[in-house]
């Protein structure tokens, strides 16, 4: 050492490569057959852990012998196809390899002159998957990827806020989503300075979907009492039941008093992928702005949340700053789009590349194959639920997500929970509605088989 | 198709893998030859890509090949031997495979419950690297891994903001940092609701570094006008020059007015690594907040970004929402972190696991020599300027920086950083300062070599 840094020569890269290809294949191989939850208790990985960082360097061969001894079982399997809890973040094999070559090229794209593909190949799939996902036209060329759709509301807030008028006119800003929304909402709203208490949660329907009667009703009675209604966050896919806001009325609300409608179909939206599930797209053509996540049902790993608005100029006026050392003829050319306007970060990793990868692997067909498996086995388990008396649905079956309770109470619902996790072969995870506690099945796991779905459906027949 | 979607099977993936590391190995291999600058026109890649998303697979080995045909004319090689633009943003082979396991595992460390290694490997890498660059205790144990030091800086902002009374406080927060502060301060203010006329520049010596006496006039005059100084963002390392503001004077001046010092020491901050190197660390325990990027100079790709905060409880208040669907026994038990809580997002990608192979494989003497030769080769460098009548330093070199412009003026130095970057040998990018144009050679790619730098030199002086 001392001298020289112990840099991977391409030919060491190479023989390490192949290792770490093997260790994902291992994996891939094993893991319908580990715990799908971790059973780790505070502190468990740490004690494993050497106190003090290595002075000298160690053969990659004893760091992955390390990473299956001490971070594995620390590890909750969400690739597992037993895994149903929140909802999927999907990986695949070609986002895999594309995340690794993404790291390989180490490019930047923090603007279009920084790496010209990096800007322009995430242009093009964006403006692929829109027209694939039938969304409005006005959307296309206006597509960035975030790295969650956290950001993308927050980025979508900012612009709203811009469009009101910027920084001064925060005292008077007012923001809306159902009770329903995201706590992804708040969070944005609150770092953009604006407080809960001009957050106004719009009561829902019996079917978890915003009621623009509501919203209508108290952007009115704001607006009397000198108030700026700004932003609506609109949902198409909701966090605890996947309930569907109605966009087409919430956004024609919205709009008629110059508020900024964002929509987030964070989980559902990619089912759009499919024709004939385009509904979930209804009122799109009145919103300002859209989020969904590849990451979470369209195979492409964490992080990839795909975000489009139709007034570009808001979000970039919003975010832009030009300091002298990022001058360059490019950007000052107009002819290209500089993405560090589009976000907060000023740095961007080339996440195109594993969209880009995973369109090409699986083709469009593919995927929507992917997403029709799950639609289907989301339908038969809704029936198997409907058809057992001890159980009953606690909210309707409109994209993967099966939510059911037992009749007997949350302590009945409860316990199906813990055994159902404690047996290791699935896991799910519960919200709470109403004062009841609700079972959560979200399939979409690539792993995932119809007859996990049998089996999960068994065990919880056995427990009940 | 139709029926299935197209998995990688363990055994596909294996093989596709491989390929995949041969791919990448090889582009290490050449990385040297490469123009280093893209070429590419705007719109050229697109030109390539075929307008409609492709229906059904196709084999990987054709996407491998378009990543040459199509991708790879449209990149600046930020890896290449040749790259001394902005500041570096190191790869390095261990730190991609462990992005490509990270992939492979698609685990979600949004909360400690939801992968108990994710979590606990982040704390104890960045553990480590406290301890081994000498930070304060305070710092031990507070370390978070996020994207970008804009973001980093933004939570410390907000951090700031909530404890200077959070939102309702808004329209009387001031904040400072030096006429040389990066963008993302500005930014990060701009986010959290304070314009850029309640952020005052504070000016710099001739050296660049924060003036502490303006400082401290600065917020007396403000506190005098009834405003509450709540933020100072101290930077260790400017973009243009590497100035060094005095933190000591600076988190002294700060913390006597109840504002909070955030220190910006993104690029330089890797250099406290080395023992000889830890004046970089001068004032830090007087500081509330501290950031570094390992993704700039710690071979770690992009994004790596390590932020220490001395008092969690103002950030993880700042930031905690916990909606019911997030909720579990190990988060309620307070003895575990969960990280949604200490940034923007809420998913989180298993990013600590680059650091942990990075420091394993390298070692800290290892990543203290890749540190060193870097320093050693910015000294001679600087000499060399010095040394030649037709050149003048622009700055002092403090870590791995040089700043010189050429005698004769703007026309002079603008010709040799077009010459130089059209050569492709070499890519250089250039600042103003006080209407002056400085050429930044920023010396930090894995595989430059002090050969690269005498080339660059003789390069410079042909040109000149």
């Amino acid at each position: 050492m001392g001298e020289r840094p112990n840099h991977m020569s391409p030919e060491e890269f190479r023989q390490a490569g192949y290792q770490a290809v093997d260790w994902v294949a291992d994996y891939m191989a094993r893991l319908g057959d580990l715990p799908v939850k971790s059973s780790a208790h505070p502190g468990d990985v740490r004690a494993m852990l050497p106190a003090e960082a290595p002075k000298h360097g160690e053969d990659f061969s004893e760091v992955l012998a390390d990473l299956g001894r001490v971070i594995l079982p620390g590890i909750t399997h969400w690739q597992a196809p037993g895994f149903f809890a929140y909802f999927s973040a999907n990986a695949s094999g070609p986002s895999a390899l594309a995340d690794l070559v993404s790291s390989g090229l180490g490019a930047q794209g923090m603007m279009w002159d920084t790496g010209p593909a990096v800007t322009e190949l995430e242009q093009h799939v964006l403006d692929w998957l829109a027209v694939e996902m039938d969304l409005p036209e006005k959307f296309r060329g206006n597509g960035v990827i975030q790295d969650s759709a956290s950001s993308s509301t927050l980025c979508a807030v900012l612009a709203a806020r811009h469009r009101a008028g910027g920084i001064n006119a925060l005292p008077n800003l007012v923001a809306y989503a159902s009770e329903q929304a995201h706590s992804s909402v708040e969070k944005g709203l609150r770092v953009a300075g604006i407080p809960a208490d001009r957050m106004r949660p719009i009561a829902t329907t019996p079917d978890y979907a915003m009621r623009a009667d509501h919203l209508a009703y108290e952007i009115v009675k704001d607006k009397n009492d000198g108030l700026t209604p700004f932003f609506v966050a609109a949902t198409v896919g909701t966090t605890a039941t996947t309930g569907i806001d109605p966009v087409t009325e919430v956004a024609w609300v919205a709009s008629n008093f110059d508020a900024w409608t964002h929509v987030d179909a964070a989980f559902a939206g990619t089912a759009a992928l499919c024709p004939e599930m385009r509904f979930l797209n209804a009122g799109l053509e009145t919103a300002d702005s859209y989020v969904f996540n590849p990451h979470k049902w369209l195979l492409t790993s964490f992080d990839c949340s795909a975000f489009y608005v139709a007034d570009r100029a808001s979000l970039t006026e919003a975010l832009s700053i030009a300091p002298e050392y990022l001058r360059n003829p490019a950007s000052e050319s107009g002819t290209v789009v500089d993405y560090r306007d589009w976000q907060v970060p000023l740095g961007r990793r080339f996440r195109a590349l594993k969209l880009w990868f995973v369109l090409r692997h699986y083709g469009l067909e593919g995927l929507r194959a992917h997403i029709r498996r799950h639609l289907a086995w989301a339908r038969e388990l809704t029936e198997w639920v409907e058809s057992d008396h001890r159980f009953e649905l606690a909210a309707p079956t409109v994209v993967s997500l099966v939510c059911f309770r037992h009749k007997d109470g949350n302590k009945a619902t409860s316990r199906i929970l813990e055994a159902v996790n404690q047996s290791g072969r699935a896991y799910l995870t519960s919200t709470a509605l109403g004062g009841q506690i609700i079972l959560r099945v979200a399939i979409g796991s690539p792993q995932t088989e119809r007859h996990h779905i049998e089996d999960l459906w068994n065990l919880i027949q056995s427990v009940a």
